[in-house]
Order: C-alpha cells, then structure tokens, then sequence
C-alpha cells in the first residue's frame, strides 16, 4: 500500500527541463522546436487514427503501445487498434490523409506535436506517421519513478529517399526470425529499402515452382519457401520498407549453374558440371551470354521471382564477372567478333540489355552493381556504386559517373558494413559529398545508399552485431541534414539507440555474451569481456586471408565474432592518452596508468581462465604482449625508469601482429603517441 | 609460431582421468563403463554412416558436426554428410540397422563405444543413433588446450516411451523460431513427443483453407500457416520427434465460436455473439454437443488438421469444461434427458465418442485431459493425466485410475512447468511412484510424460526460461532409471547442461539480460542480478492473481520475468545456513553474516539504481525488508547484541509478503530457521 502511496505522490513531482542536446533522437529530425513543461504518460494512455490511412497505420499504433507498454511496465489498457476514429478522447491522435505507398520518392515526412496532455501526430501518408511513432518513442523520459515526453514539435522528412539495408542471404542463410527483426530495427531507423541478396555462387535461396532443382541441388535445403518470401514482403510493407530482389547474373552462379550447367560458359571434354562454392571469392561460373537457352532460363526465372515482389525495382547484380570463361569459350569469342564487342564489358552490356524487357513485363526497373554501367547500358537502369580504394578505384567514383551520366544510382560503397571499418568512416561517407559539384538535376538523381552485410562471415549468432549498431549511423546519414557531423552527438546517441534495438529483438549485445560464454567454457566472462571492449576484428576481409581461412561451415563462434568494430575501452583509451598528452597532470597520468594496471590484470585473468578453456588460447600473445608493453610504460611513466626505446617499440610492434584470434588491438594507436 | 607450437606440444599432454561421477550427462545412461584412456579431437575427425538409416541421420550428423566444431574452433574438415559409407576411415562409424519410425514404442536404443583412436555408435534405428550423438557431444572433455572424448562404453535406452513437452501456442503465439529451438532442446534432452496446443479462447493458431474465418476472426494474425506446421513437423521429424496437434474441444472454445457462434450452447436474446477472450481462466464457452453442425464443423476442420499431422494421435482437449452454458440452455437439458444422460460428463463423453470416428478415418486415436476418462468412454483413448492437489484431486490420481481401468496414459501432473515450482518438486515427480501397485500390464499403459508449457504468462522473451532447464530434469525422470534421484548429481549436471543449451539457441540466459537492462534503463545490471538470484516468480499462479492481473497484451518484461525457480543464491544461502546451525564455527558463521552485508550493499545498490530507473521501484520494499532484517541478524550473531524477537519476526514476515513486483524472497525458509 505504501508503494502504491509512493506512485501517486511521484506523479506531481516535476521532471527535470530537458535540452535538445540530450534528446538521444535518431536518425536527427530535421526540426526540433523544444520547450518547457512535459507530458506525463499513464496506464490510460491511448491512440487514435483518424484521416484516411493504409491498414500499416493499425499494426504500427498496436506494436508502438506494446513497445512502450513492454519498456514502461505501465500496464497500458489499450489492446489491438482495429478501427478508425475509435477513441476520439485518446492523448495521442494520429492523422494521415492518405494511403502512403511502398515506393521511392513517397512523402514519408511528419510533423509530431507534444503539449501537456495531448499528442498528434499529422502526416500526408502513414508511412510519415509511422516515422513519427519512431520520434516518438525515441522520446520517452522518465524521472525515478515515472515517464513523461517533453513537449516539442518536429517537422521531419528524409534528406534521401532511398535509405536501404543488403542481406546477403546466400552465403549464409538467413532465416526468416532474423530477416523479420531486421526490418523492424531499420523501421526504426526510418530506413525504407530492403535490398535481399538471394543468389550466389555458394546458394540459391529462393523457391522456384517451375525449377525445383535450384534449391534441391543448390541450397543445402536452407532457402525460403514463396509464402516466406510473400509473408516477408507483407512484413516489411506493414514497417514502411521496400524489398528489392537480387538475383546475381551473370557471375556470382555457380549454384545457379549447378542445377543448370547447360547455359554456363565452360569448355572441356565431358560432361560440363559446376559446384556450389563452400569458400568466398571471386569465382570463374559465368552464363553464357550466347546461349539463347540463358535467356529462357532467366526469363522463367524472373517470371515466378517478379511476381513475389510488388516493388519497380529488381536488383540483377552484373558484379565481378572475372571473364575467365568468357575468354576461354571460342564459340563466345567468335559471337564478340560476329557483334563487334570489343570487349567483354560489350558483351555483358549485351547480356544486360536482354534482361530489361523481360523484367519490364513486370514492371520493374533492372538495378545493377556499378559493373553495369557501360557505354551502351539503358539509363532506366539504377546504377548501385560499391567500389572504391578497396578495389583500386575512386571511392564512390561510379556514384558521381552514374548521376552525371544520367542514370539514378544509390551508394553502397563507405557502406560495406562486412569490411568491419568504424563508425565514423561510415557516418562520414556523405553520398554528396561538398568537394563534388553537380547539377540540381544530377543531384537528384543520387537516390540514397545502402548499408551493405555479405555474410561470408556472418551466421544468425553474429549478424546483428555487424549490422548493428553501425546500420543506425548510415541511416542517420541518408535521412538527416548534411550537417548533422557530430562525432561525440552520434556516440553518445548511440549508447541509447543501440540499447533500444534489443527491444526489437536485435541481439547484438546478448548474442557477445553468448559467444564468450562459449569461450570462456563456461566460466566467468568478465576478463573475454574487458579484453574484448580492446580488440576488433580484423578488418578488410583480412581475416579471412583471401577468402580461404574459412568455409562456408567454418565455426563463427569465436572471440573475433563477439569483438566489434568501435573498441569501447580503446576508445576511453584514446581520449585518456589525448589529455595526458596536452597536459601531464598527476590526475592524467593516473588514469592512462590505470588502464597499464588493468591489462596487466587482464592478462593473468585470461592466462587462468584459458586452463579451463582451449578456445582462450589464441588470445594470450596478444594479449601478453600488452601486458609486457604496459609493464614497460609504467615503470617509464610512473616510476619515471628509463626503459630502452628499442624495447618500448619492439613491444608495440608485437601489439600490432595480426593475431591467432584474427583479432587486432584498438588500441595501438593510441599506446603509439605515448612512445 | 610461438602459439603453434605451444598447440602441438600440448597434444602430447595426457589428459586428466575423469570419473563416471564427473560427467555432465543428461539424461543419465541406463548403462556407462568409463576406463583409462582418451580420444584425441583434431580437425581430421569425420563421421560415417553405414547401415539402412533414415535420411534424418544424414541431417543429424552434419548437425552434430556443425555443434562441435563451434564449440572448439577446430575447423572440423567434414562439412555436409550426404551418402552412406562416403567415409569409411571416418574416426566416427554410426551403424544403423533399419529406418526408424517416428511413433510411440519405436526402438530407440544405442550402443556408444569409445576407444582411444575410434568411436562406434551401434543402434537398431536412427533414431537411437541420434540419441548416441547427443550423449557423445555431452561426453566432450578438454585440458586447457585440446579437446578430447573419455574411453566410455554406454548401452542406453528409455524408460518410458512417451517423453514429451507440450507448448500452448494459443494464450501467447509462439512463431516458428521459438518452436524450432525448442524441438531442437528436446532432442539434445532425448524427448520425442512434441504436443502442441493450438486453440484455446485466446486463440485459433492454425490455418485453415476451408475455415479461413478462423484465422481471420480469431487470431490477431497470429498463426501457423498450413505450410508452417509441415515444416515444423518435418524438422520435428528430423530431430526423432513425432507431433501430436491438440485441438481443444467442448470448452476452452471462444476462439472457435467467435467465427462459428452457431455452434455454441449459449442461449439468448438476439445474436448470439462470442468474444476472442483476452484475460486468462475458465470461460463459458463450449461447443453444443446436441446440434449436428457441431460435428460437421468439427469434421470438416478435422479433414484439414489430420492429414498435417503424420502421427497416431491427436489430442482433442477435453479439459475444464465448466458446464455453465449447458445447463442453462433448455434444449441441451431435454436432450439429456432424451438420451438418459445423468449428468454432464455423460453428455460430454457422447460429445468425444462422435469425435472417435472422425478420427479414425485418417488412422488417429483420440487422447484427451483426464476429464474424458467417463464410465462410457472408448478404452482406445489416452489419458492426459493433469490434475492434483492445486484442483482438489489426488496429485496424478488420474494416471493410475486410468491405467487401472484399462487405457494407456500420460503423466502431466507434476510437470506442469507454468507453475513455477522448484526443479526437484518435477525431478522427483515418477509417473510410477514406489508407492502404487500395479501389474505389469498396468504400468506398461503408463506410456510416460509431458512437461506442459501454458503460456498465459510468456512470451518469445521469457519462455525459454520457464522450459529450460528445468524440462531437462523432467527428460531425466522419463528416459532414466527411476534410482537416479539425486538432486546435487542433477543441479550439478544441469549446470553445463543449461549451459550447452544455449548453443541450440535456447534463451534462457541471454534474455534474462535483455530484461534487467530494460529494468535498469540501461544502466549497469549487476545489484539487480543479485537480486533476482534471490528472488523466485509467485508459485501456483498467484502471480496472476485470478487470471485478472495480466491480460494477454499485458507486458511480461517485469521484474517476475527474469527471476526463475530455483534461485541460485537462495539454494546456496541456504546450504550456509545448515552448516552454521550444525557447527557455529567462525567460519560458518562468517559465511553466514557475508550474505547479510551483501544483501546491505545490494539495497542501497538498488535504490541508486532506481533514481534513473521507475521499474526499480517495485523491488525496493522487498529488497529493504530483507536489508533490514539481515542488519538485525548481523547485530544478533556477529556483534551477539541482544535484539528482540518480536523485531526479529515483523521483519521476516516482511520478507514474506507479496512484492509488488510479483516475486517472492526465496530465502525466506532459511531466514526463518535462524531466528
């Protein structure tokens, strides 16, 4: 009774005045008008719709009380919103004029209006509406004892209208629990485009009626069924989001060509068969751009693919077509010379054009990796930009080419999620970047960008730590303004934001102590866990040396797949190092000795717990090579002893080896400026 | 280099010689001779498999290959087994005589011989075969740098034939994820009866082609598609698991007469009109036995579920029809008295034995809760034994009745799981207890047991933590020797066993992070672990409090919801606490009064917490109560102050009262002991 006492009373306590710095919003609205005074949220508290909205709207208003409900534990009375205008007395009133559609260039914006006791949400379409339900509860505050929102007003609209995420479900399958939470964390971020990679050279993952043999063959038995895929599509456009297919051609088909090996380009005696990969790479499977056959093939294909997908646009890949085959088929070099191809980009441009009638019957526009792009290519097409230094190219060069060539395009490349590369070089990469001047026309034609996760290295336990929380940064990128930059706003925002994926069942931060429960055998994980918080996976796909180090099978249960990029104890490091740097204060230096102590701890914790435990082997070089470095630094710093510098560095070199456990410190960088 | 070599050495090292008493197997073998010696892991280890098998023991192994290699990082060479004898210098030879059917009574015995350079598993089906790989992956040893098996003979087989576990898929849905991780956790137990629930008055969960009003009407979208249910049961299948789907009928039938009211036996002015019920408990609702549109409907939707469902057998329900709606419609009155019907269980049996038929059609035999076993009722059908004490009945009185009387019989009573008992209140729970006479032919009708999950109280997030592991222990009591009862060799086992079944993607343990970090708002979680190791759910559905308190949209991210059976500081305290009244020896004693300062700590530690956390606040009466009362007890034993016993009990009672957060102190017994 007392409690329940304790509750009324709290509810009359004012709540502290809120800046808009400590909104922990993301992506950033484009205006932000807060001012004094809250809205105190109760177990009364309801929804209504009104206007003349898409079904979306209900399930949108129904899964936003439950979220609150399962965060706040209010016991909120509300169930299931079925009917429009059925609670005109509700606080929080939603408005849409219009059924939004699943498509490019729709209005997704909103305008989200909080006073002391009522909120509204006005939108042209319910998909603006169902970004503002993402404001909204991104909003939520609360006291010691109770939640309120500030009052505010935000008018929002994205800066890009195409704001995706790519699965590559063919490396590694992935099932339809971790597509479905997938596409309610990009609803969250207000990302709009689910680009789904659904073939490739190590499986086909679709289910074709009128070609079982793909997925008999060529999938291992993990792809998904037609009514998975319709019932995906379904998910996704209750959520706002546009699924794209991909069906990779003409490289990238060795499952492809293993169920069909007549319409590849190999020569040689005997029976042409090829295999489906269990390694990553780039491989020689190619169809046969002259076989009429190819042509019959993938237009039944896309027959039964098309329909599945409601969306205009249908992803062809068109990537790495190594022409290994091509220049080893006389009967495809003679159909160059008979066409005058002077190369073999001609004839995948040839190859290519085939395919735009055939997808036209369905309405839908060929979208292809920037390989497409070629002198002869349609301009209907979408040019999707991936390369960069990487591949000894320009970064986002073929973006810019694309726009002023007259082809709509989207980038990819500062967006491979899967080359393990830090936050900031992805929420930095801006598809229009200042030094690059093009026409208002050519500008408009930068359609957006997509987040990138090929699964060579990925499996349902790890996925989510690769997508998330970086996924969040690039789509702070695409939606918000130009200036948005900040660094230390971003991080900070971060903490919170990627807490909240958890509540839609993202599991990057359970699925790490998973994977170190493994490690550490069941023992304690606090040391793997320090350790980790200094360690990223190597990055760069060096880890997996050139595609050969791990199979398709290969474990992903180790401690490279619970570190991540963004080393959060390298990070405190950094800026400790930083200020001891500027200032050698008695307290300054403490702190950067304090973390020296601590490793040196971390070492014997590790070396105790690998006598239980095989899988902590591979970490002790490295991480005995800290410890001997920072035994070093301390009686340098601390003890001011003179310590050879040629030992000082040969110790951080062994800090900088690349690791048994392809993992790398984070923090030698910031262990170099101390030298 | 340095490391490699370390790694080569180490394979020289003997390993340690283990006991029988030291292996974490579960359930316990029926037979196990461990010698000297050991099997050395590498990355050559291979599987081959000889004999007449099944296909499923080609997914099984590749499954078995795919588990150690992620618990190890060995890269295992071997990836997907697909042909009979493909390797026959595999280390590992599985032989299996003949294709293994999935139904009650089939052989399920193995034979598991471990030498030092070879495994051998011998069974007459698959099915034991994929048992001898879960015994064989539970028998895994390691040094600190290598992995090996222990020279083991094991002759296994079950004690019951039944070992199953029911899930209510209609209170809370449970997507196919949730099911599929399940059924894998039960195989790894060596169960193989999955019982599924998947109608109820929260709920119609199954599409149906001819009935799609049922889906549409009474399912908030949530349900099995057709296509769902094949795929869950064939992975079932491949996992040694038959299904047995439940349909739940007289009562517990609002879902179903909310889209057909017209078979209702609720009588009325106007439309008759039933409601999808959104609260838990025993409702009205119940089909009328006496209208022939009943049995037409009944069959029509029989036709569909049957053919879904390979098995022998489908479970009709039959339970807690409270016979309200009958006995105030005049018609079903008069036609029981037409028919000679003294009562309503009469007129129920009618009801069942006109389902019998139905049944037969498609090869089903009829099983049903207890409450079908009725004078008249067809000896053909099962008994679901469930009630006990908690409903005024003889605790799994019906078991014994039934197989007395003549009809085969499963045991839930004891192992309803929802219930929230204690681990040992169901390990101890024998479905033939030493007590009770029975011929053989009797017992032989005791085919065995199910755990029963209902879930008005789950969630995809919280439900794994209400199977697991506490099932385990339940499997343990169905396939072992009923002489195996010890509960420190189980509560040993289950530590590595709960342990290993994250690894099938059991939730258990991670999710009980998700839920404090969402309690803490994301701050650090540790006081509140603490707490919740001391902390129990409400037993006996009181946390429910009359069905009234949750609804089924309610949120089940509380506090309760986290805590589990079985509080591991509780057992532990409790351990202390008898070893201190046994011998007040400094060391006992200190023991003693460590907890009390920690429990201090751990109050002020929460009450910091909840200044930033509003779902805090529920625990703070409970974790004061039990703060005050251990600084009593510390001035009573450690600074042996004279503090009066009234004090002493108003503070325990305080412990003992119910939090508003819906859990008990579990340390609440052994408090009592010391005062």
């Amino acid at each position: 009774m007392k409690y329940f006492l304790i509750l009324l009373f709290v509810t009359f306590v004012s709540n502290a005045q809120i800046t808009t710095e400590q909104l922990n919003l993301m992506p950033w609205p484009q205006n932000i008008k807060l001012t004094a005074g809250t809205f105190a949220l109760s177990k009364k508290f309801k929804v209504n719709i009104t206007g003349n909205p898409n079904a979306r709207i209900f399930i949108g208003a129904t899964n936003f009380v439950r979220r609150l409900d399962g965060r706040t534990g209010l016991f909120l009375e509300q169930s299931f919103l079925t009917k429009v205008n059925e609670r005109p007395e509700a606080e929080l009133q939603i408005n849409c004029v219009r059924n939004g559609k699943i498509e490019i260039n729709e209005d997704e914006s909103y305008q989200l209006i909080i006073t002391s006791n009522k909120i509204t949400i006005n939108a042209t379409s319910d998909l603006g509406a169902l970004h503002g339900l993402e404001t909204l509860l991104q909003l939520l505050q609360n006291n010691s004892t109770a939640y309120y929102f500030p009052v505010v007003e935000i008018s929002d609209s994205p800066r890009f209208t195409w704001r995706g995420l790519m699965i590559d479900a063919a490396r590694h399958f992935q099932p339809v629990d971790v597509i479905k939470r997938n596409l309610d964390a990009m609803a969250s971020m207000k990302m709009n485009v689910f680009h789904w990679h659904l073939a490739d050279d190590q499986g086909w993952r679709i289910e074709l009626k009128n070609h079982p043999k793909l997925t008999e063959l060529a999938s291992d038995g993990n792809f998904y069924t037609q009514e998975e895929i319709k019932n995906i599509v379904k998910y996704a456009d209750e959520r706002g989001i546009l699924v794209i297919p991909e069906i990779d051609v003409p490289g990238h088909a060795s499952a492809l060509l293993n169920a069909y090996p007549e319409i590849g380009s190999k020569v040689g005696e005997g029976k042409i068969t090829y295999e489906v990969q269990r390694n990553s790479g780039i491989f020689n499977a190619t169809l046969d751009p002259t076989n009429p056959k190819t042509y019959e093939v993938l237009s039944s294909i896309f027959d039964e693919v098309c329909p599945l997908f409601p969306g205009s646009y249908f992803h062809i890949g068109g990537d790495e077509n190594n022409g290994k085959e091509w220049n080893a088929n006389p009967a495809i070099q003679q159909f160059k010379k008979d066409n005058n191809f002077v190369n073999n980009h001609d004839l995948q441009t040839y190859f290519n054009m085939k395919l735009i009638p055939i997808l036209k019957k369905y309405n839908k526009k060929l979208m292809g990796w920037e390989e497409i792009m070629t002198e002869n290519m349609s301009k209907d097409a979408i040019i999707h930009a991936w390369r960069g230094t990487n591949e000894g190219q320009e970064a986002g060069g073929a973006l810019i080419k694309a726009a002023k060539s007259g082809y709509n395009t989207v980038l990819s490349n500062g967006y491979y999620i899967d080359l393990m590369l830090s936050l900031e070089s992805h929420y930095l990469n801006d598809p229009l970047p200042k030094k690059i001047i093009l026409s208002p026309e050519e500008k408009a034609r930068v359609l957006g960008g997509e987040a990138a996760m090929w699964s060579e290295l990925v499996t349902t336990l790890n996925i989510d730590s690769r997508i998330w929380p970086r996924t969040a940064a690039i789509a702070e990128r695409l939606w918000s303004d130009e200036s948005v930059t900040d660094m230390n706003s971003l991080r900070k925002r971060l903490k919170t934001i990627s807490f909240r994926l958890e509540e839609l069942g993202i599991t990057h931060i359970r699925n790490k102590e998973v994977i170190l429960r493994n490690i550490s055998n069941n023992q304690d994980t606090r040391a793997l866990n320090d350790f980790s918080n200094l360690c990223e996976p190597l990055k760069n796909y060096k880890r997996n040396g050139g595609g050969k180090k791990y199979r398709m099978h290969s474990p992903l249960t180790l401690f490279a797949d619970a570190c991540n990029t963004d080393a959060s104890e390298a990070l405190d490091f950094n800026v400790a190092v930083n200020a001891y740097l500027s200032d050698k204060s008695k307290e300054n230096k403490g702190v950067v000795t304090d973390f020296f102590k601590k490793w040196i701890t971390l070492n014997s914790d590790l070396i105790a717990l690998s006598s239980n435990a095989p899988l902590v082997q591979p970490l002790l070089p490295l991480s005995k090579s800290l410890s001997d470095l920072s035994e070093q630094l301390l009686l340098l710093i601390e003890k001011k002893q003179k310590v050879s510098q040629t030992v000082l560095e040969d110790l951080l070199e062994k800090c900088n080896t690349r690791s048994p456990a392809d993992v790398e410190l984070a923090v030698y960088g910031s262990l170099k400026k101390l030298l």
